[in-house]
């Protein structure tokens, strides 16, 4: 029905998360509006970035550098270290702002369910950096719930010999939310973690 | 922050109708879960389709043929012509299965608040068109509103010499949905095109 490029387009959009049929079309006959110059940087952008983007070998963050521009950055913290489960989220850290430290990712979060164990998560690179760096403070940056949890209790005891504070991020009441659409774990947590009003 | 060809992906992302910063952000990640067959079809295609397709000379429905499969494709009825405001609708009449006849795309609706007047949206091509083939009716399938409207009726008009029959789609009460969601314009149109039941 479709010309075959046009398909060939349509599928691909598919490809991408939460995108089906009717979304992939109207984003197909989009690109037939875009100017020539944006076409082309969309799909060399495509090429580009399969074969630029790689790990960076110390903390695991997405880099086309050979060690990414954070680790090489000397005027950063490194006594704190901020753990991730997922490279996206070192982004998210850095638009925001707000730490100054080094990241770590690892390759997941520990979950026996899904045959996720402590030795499939890179811990090894993780415990190797502590040692060999001047480390004073881990923050787990783990999303809240079983695995961020098992995860941050076992790296808590395989460094419990090492003098290292290990650090969770609060969990809560998000700011800005009626306390009625709050789910009751987290209200549980947002009640147990309470602060002094200071 | 992002490598620079993550960057130029989100950018490219962002090209898409209603696609901002956060889903570019998780399409171009998404990106990296793909395989490389996958993403040499995805922008391959993107070039491809800009390279190919174009407007039908006949019809003006989008091909990357010269003449469009439904143009050349002598078993279909040629008496009878639909006419769209935009060649994505062919391709969603295509897929309903139920119009053997041929189609017409115009280059818009006549909307003088926005400039576009009768001659901007190619009528020349559907009246010489009309003229020359054996037409008996013409389908009007224009989106329903002040712009469709005053595109039939200037139509209408201007083929009122010919002996042909000038149909609209009907407009009325989506199937299925609750009366009370239907607007007041939809729901007026309903009572004065309403249909004896048999």
């Amino acid at each position: 029905m479709y010309p075959d490029s046009l398909k060939q387009l349509i599928e691909s959009f598919k490809y991408l998360p939460g995108i089906g049929e009717k979304s992939a079309e109207r984003f197909a006959f989009s690109v037939l509006e875009l100017d020539e110059e944006q076409v082309d940087m969309f799909s060399n952008s495509l090429k580009n970035v399969v074969n630029s983007i790689h790990k960076c070998p110390k903390c695991n963050t997405l880099t086309d550098l050979n060690l990414c521009n954070i680790c090489s950055d000397t005027s950063r913290d490194h006594h704190s270290l901020c753990v991730f489960e997922d490279s996206k989220n070192v982004f998210l850290f850095e638009k925001l702002g707000k730490f100054n430290g080094k990241y770590h990712v690892l390759d997941g979060l520990i979950s026996p369910l899904d045959g996720i164990n402590p030795e499939d998560i890179g811990l090894g690179s993780l415990i190797s950096r502590i040692q060999e760096e001047d480390i004073e403070e881990i923050i787990l940056a783990f999303k809240s719930g079983i695995e961020g949890d098992t995860t941050a209790l076992y790296i808590k005891r395989i460094l419990g010999d090492l003098n290292i504070k290990i650090t969770r991020l609060a969990s809560g009441v998000p700011i800005g939310v009626d306390m009625e659409f709050v789910d009751s774990l987290t209200l549980e947590r947002a009640l147990l973690d309470r602060t002094e009003v200071e």
